[in-house]
Formats: C-alpha cells, sequence, structure tokens
C-alpha cells in the first residue's frame, strides 16, 4: 500500500519539488530533510526580543508578526521545512470560548454540559482566522527566493475537547476522561463541531499557501485503543479526507499537501493510528524508529530525537542523532525532534544538529 | 519459566493462604482477588474526616492515624488486600531533603549537582520510618481476624530520583531528562543511593509484617527503551533481589512477601520491564490484559480499569468490569484499577465493583 506515492504530482517533475515535500510524498529521499517542532520559538533570542513587546496572542494575531517569527530560524538555520507561527488554540475563541495563556492556555469556563455545547458556534471558513491566512500569504512571499515550504498546523478534534473540558493542563486530564464516560452523547456533538471547525480551519490554511498541515493530537496517548477508537479515529479521518485533493501553490507549481499526523506516548495506539488516510506519521522519542516502521508501512516517518538530547555535549547530539538517521533508513523520513524544542536549547546545537542530519548519505548508509 | 510458582510455600499449605497471596504467587484463582491503589484515600468520608484533622505528614507518620485509615476501606469493603497508608516520599526526609504537599509533593531544594548528591546520606534501616513499622504492626494486628494480607510499598529509584531533580510534579519531567544527558555520572551516583534506601526500607517493611510488596515507577514511562535499560531496570533489579528469600509472617505461617511492579504509561517499556525478576506487574489501562499477558509469561497481572470508570453509571461499570476480567484470563490476574481511585468516586460505586469482581467465575469463564 503506498497511497502517498501514487498522489506525488508536482507540475513540473517532482525531482525539483522541496526536500521536505519529496519526503512526506513518500519518497526515500538521499538525505533526511529536517525541521522541529517549536523551532519558532523561546530558544531563540530574536523571539524573545518580539515576545517582550506583544503578548502571546498578539504575537499569533498580527500578521507581520506571525511570518516574521515564522522565518526566524529559517534566517539563522536555512531548516527544510517552515511552519506557521500559531497556536492550536487559535480557532476557539471564534466558537466562543474564552482562553488565556499563563503560560499554557486556561479555558475560562470549562464546557461540561450538553448545553453548553450545543451554544458553541462553528464559524465559516473565513471567520475562523483571517490574521493567519495574512501570515501564511507574507510568510510564503518571503519564503520564495528559498524555496522554503510552509506548514500548517491545527489540533486534532480530540485534543482540543480535551482542553475545553478540563479548561487547563493536566497530567491525566481526569474530568475529560470522566466526561467521556459519563457524557458520550454530549462529547460526540463537541467532536462533531471541533471536527467541522478544524477542516475548515486546515483548509483555509491550505487556501492560503501552506504546503503541508499538521495534525496535532497531544493527549491521544491517554486513551486505551476502544476509546481512541470511538473518540478519535473517525473525527481525526473526517478531517484528513476533507482535506485530500485540495491543491496549493508550491513553488515548482500546483500540488496537494501531504497531512501530518501527531500523536505523543500514543505506541499502544500505532495499530488504530496507522488506518488514518495521512502521508506522515510524526513520532515522540519513546521508540526507535526502525521498531515503529512496521506499523506504518508505505508512510513517511517524522521524528524523533528526544529534546532533551539537545541540551546535552555536541559529541552526544551527533551519536543520538545518528542513531535516530540509522532507525529511520529502509523508507522516508523526515527529521525531527520527538515534542518540542525546549527553550534552554542553546542555539548553537541546533546549528549543530543539522550539519548532522545534512551530512548523513542515506544511500551511502543503506549500503552499508 | 514460573519463577512465581516454584517460590510458593505456605507453611500450612496453599489453599489456605489468602487468595490475593495465591493469586500473586502464580496461581489461576477461581476468582480474581481485588484492591484498588489508593483504597485507603480522599474519595471516603471517613478518611477525610481525618484528613480535616491533621497535616498529611502527620497522618503518614502516626503510627494510629496510618493503621486507621488503612483499615478503613477494609472495614467498609472487605477488600482482598489492604494496603498500608503512607507516601512514596517518606524515606527521602531523612536523607536530607526538605519535602512538603501542596498538594503534591514539592522538593524545597532540587538536585542538580555530583556535590549535592553526593551530601546525601543514606540512613540505616532502622533509621528511615520506624513511625511506618509501627503502623504495619499495628494493621496486621488489626487485619489478623479477617486473614486480610497488608501490602508495603515505595517508589523505585528512577521515580524518586525524578522528584529529587525536578523539584515538583511536570508534565515531561524535562529538567530531570535533561539531568540524565548531562550529569550521568551523578544520575547513577544517586540511583545507587536511592536503591540502597529504597531496599533498608522495604525490607523493613517486610520485616514488620507487610506481606507483599508494590514498586512504584510512576514516571518510567517518559524514558525510551535505552535510557530505561541504563537507569532504571539494573536498580529494580537490585531492589527486587535483594528482597527475594524475605520471610513475612502470613496469618497461617510463614511465607516470602511477593514483589508487585507498576510502571505507568509504559508499554513501550514492556520488551525490558519483563526482565525484571518479580512475582507481579501491574498495568494502567492504556492496553487490554489479553494484549499484554504475552510480554510476562508465567506471571501475574494486576490492573487495569480505567479508574475514570468508577465515576460512570453501574451498568457502564459492570460492563467495563467484565471486559477487564475476560482480559485477565489465561492466567494469573489480581483485579485493580489502572491507576488511583480518583477522589470524586462515589464510595457504592466500589462497593458494585467489588460485588461484580467477585460474581465473576473465572474457571467457568474459562471453559466457555
Amino acid at each position: 500500500m503506498e497511497p502517498a506515492a501514487r498522489k506525488l504530482k508536482p507540475a513540473t517533475g517532482q525531482a525539483r519539488l522541496p526536500l521536505f515535500l519529496r519526503a512526506a510524498w513518500g519518497q526515500d529521499t538521499p538525505r533526511a530533510p529536517i525541521w522541529v517542532m517549536r523551532q519558532a520559538g523561546r530558544y531563540l533570542p530574536e523571539y524573545r526580543e518580539i515576545k517582550s513587546k506583544a503578548s502571546f496572542w498578539e504575537m499569533c494575531r498580527t500578521p507581520e508578526l506571525a511570518a516574521e517569527i515564522t522565518l526566524q530560524p529559517i534566517r539563522r538555520f536555512g531548516l527544510d521545512a517552515a511552519i506557521i507561527f500559531n497556536d492550536i488554540m487559535t480557532p476557539l475563541p471564534p466558537m466562543g470560548v474564552e482562553i488565556e495563556f499563563s503560560p499554557g492556555p486556561v479555558i475560562q469556563k470549562p464546557l461540561r454540559s450538553l448545553k453548553e455545547i450545543e451554544a458553541l458556534t462553528v464559524p465559516s471558513q473565513a471567520e475562523i482566522a483571517p490574521f493567519l491566512e495574512a501570515a501564511i500569504k507574507l510568510a510564503r512571499h518571503e519564503l520564495e527566493p528559498t524555496g522554503t515550504p510552509l506548514i500548517g498546523f491545527g489540533g486534532a478534534p480530540l485534543t482540543l475537547a480535551t482542553y475545553l473540558v478540563q479548561g487547563s493542563g493536566s497530567k491525566d486530564f481526569e474530568h475529560f476522561r470522566v466526561f467521556l464516560r459519563t457524557e458520550p452523547k454530549a462529547a460526540h456533538l463537541l467532536l462533531e463541531k471541533l471536527t467541522e471547525l478544524s477542516i475548515r480551519y486546515l483548509k483555509a490554511q491550505i487556501e492560503a499557501g501552506a504546503q503541508a498541515v499538521q495534525l496535532f493530537d497531544s493527549w491521544a496517548g491517554l486513551h486505551d485503543q476502544r476509546t481512541y477508537r470511538e473518540f478519535a479515529l473517525p473525527y481525526n479521518r473526517r478531517v484528513f479526507e476533507a482535506l485530500s485533493g485540495l491543491e496549493t501553490t508550491s513553488p515548482n507549481g500546483l500540488s496537494e499537501a501531504p497531512r501530518i499526523y501527531l500523536a505523543v506516548g500514543s505506541s499502544h495506539l500505532y495499530p488504530v493510528i496507522q488506518e488514518l488516510p495521512c502521508e506522515v506519521f510524526s513520532l515522540d522519542w519513546r521508540m526507535e524508529l526502525g521498531q515503529i516502521r512496521s506499523f506504518f508501512p508505505g508512510r513517511t516517518l517524522q521524528g524523533n530525537l528526544d529534546p532533551t538530547v539537545l541540551l546535552a555535549s555536541l559529541p552526544v547530539i551527533t551519536e543520538e542523532a545518528e542513531r535516530v538517521l540509522q532507525g529511520g533508513l529502509g523508507g522516508p523520513h523526515i527529521f525531527n525532534l520527538g515534542h518540542g524544542i525546549l527553550r534552554e536549547t542553546p542555539p548553537e546545537h541546533l546549528a549543530h544538529l543539522i550539519r548532522v542530519v545534512r551530512a548523513f548519505d542515506r544511500q551511502q548508509a543503506n549500503q552499508r
């Protein structure tokens, strides 16, 4: 089964498609492209400079700021993909939900009843985040000379619902898990609305120019397979199916946006997650890529260096990165961290990591 | 391989050993014994009554209070095992570490350097927790008429180190994970000391009368297999090996204390965890017991109902409990929750669960 490879259709020949997109579409590229989650973030002094003058929401909602932050790591490191600066909470306020950051997201009035969920509106595609579409257009314009592709993203319905019901971050999100048990009807209505919201939100990003999309299901791993199959799988599937066939402008002509799915601490769910119609699975650091490959035949694996490695010495970074690169052989691989880069990371350590990944010749390594 | 079954040696015949101990020693009992984690806890009004008058440390350190709290759920429900009321942080203050609860444990000065770790003392067995030994003796005396066995417990070295270095609860315990990468020598010294501490602490409990011991490795699941193999496996093995051959008084004569290991969110580690020399593996709710059994041949599985189920309706509790009971067939099984009972649980829901577990005839179900 090679759903990804079948879809590869750049207008002017795949050889000229950026490395990241080729790997995302299932090509076993000569070297692994690299980008890192939260690459536009707090570990960069130029990011902290902007953050000292604007609130988090202002940074997300001002197209010039969001585009500038998106470009910072590309200018500094020349990564193989950019990801638009934004937050998975962005589409929720237009539904009528108040959110603050302190520093994690806090929902002012957590949802707990069918009535509160019935009251939520699903805004039109144009209403959700026009500032984000503007930021994507600005960033695309700036990225044009380098040909660096731009990734859009959103939260998966289950993960958005987790925050809306729990109210704030938690170790085990017990309120939410109880809610699924005691109010399944309300839960499904909430997930229906969040699915429609996510489709519109991600479509808007692709139509504005995002060349790939990543769906963050940060809290999927809390659940067992049956719960995931009931409350996550069908909604994630609908989101991904709705994004199939949407075309975006790539530097080399029209192309579909490959779909990336991320779940954390979810190795027990891989046998179910593999049913999702997406091209790329983004994986945390808990299992080696070589052990994971068999769960996702014909798909691209993205990951999965433990972000804590970037705080160790350069020789340790080299050794651990090469272990990940070795594990990624035997199929398409996009190098990334297993989770967001830590704010304490010295930027020169990321520069070193990028050099290690670029120096690793996958064809030669495959022949060994 | 049946390490557990070989060791069964009650003085007066195994038929008269309490059900919990028979299952722990590897017997495929006619019905599954049941106890639940945090059964002596906040969901019980009689516990909250005591808690309104004493601090958490006072409750742990006053033998009469700790024994009374231990007995509360046994009196109310007649569970198949009692677990001494206490906390995994108990042995740390005698090392020279200040800990407060607000409500989770907070280490006043998190450890980060070799020098701070070198300064930690390992108290003698008699110095660690004499109040806990007294509480165990009191509880054993009270439990004698019912024959209910008493479980002692402690934190695994890696999990204790996680708190000592991180300082307080956290989602991903990044400080600690960075510490393992950047200060492996200091980490190993800390784990050495915590291993010796854990051995003395658990030995003291067995010698005072604990008839089984559970090692809580709550944070093992954060790590990949290589990290677990380096920083957890050898230390856990040493703890368990040191407890082998220790005899405790059971209601029916002398018997060794079976050893239970609990790791949460750790299915990716099962292929390594199975190497531990213990009789029982306690499992969270993320995977079905039937899927887990093959990782632990010849051992007893303990678990693994999702604690959120106990907040649902009685028919849902019945259905989900029976699913766990079915999954537990095909080998020895101790029924438990996959994590601690939630404070919002109505006590009558636990009473219902116990009835469901006791009504489930494993021999009849096996024949179906």
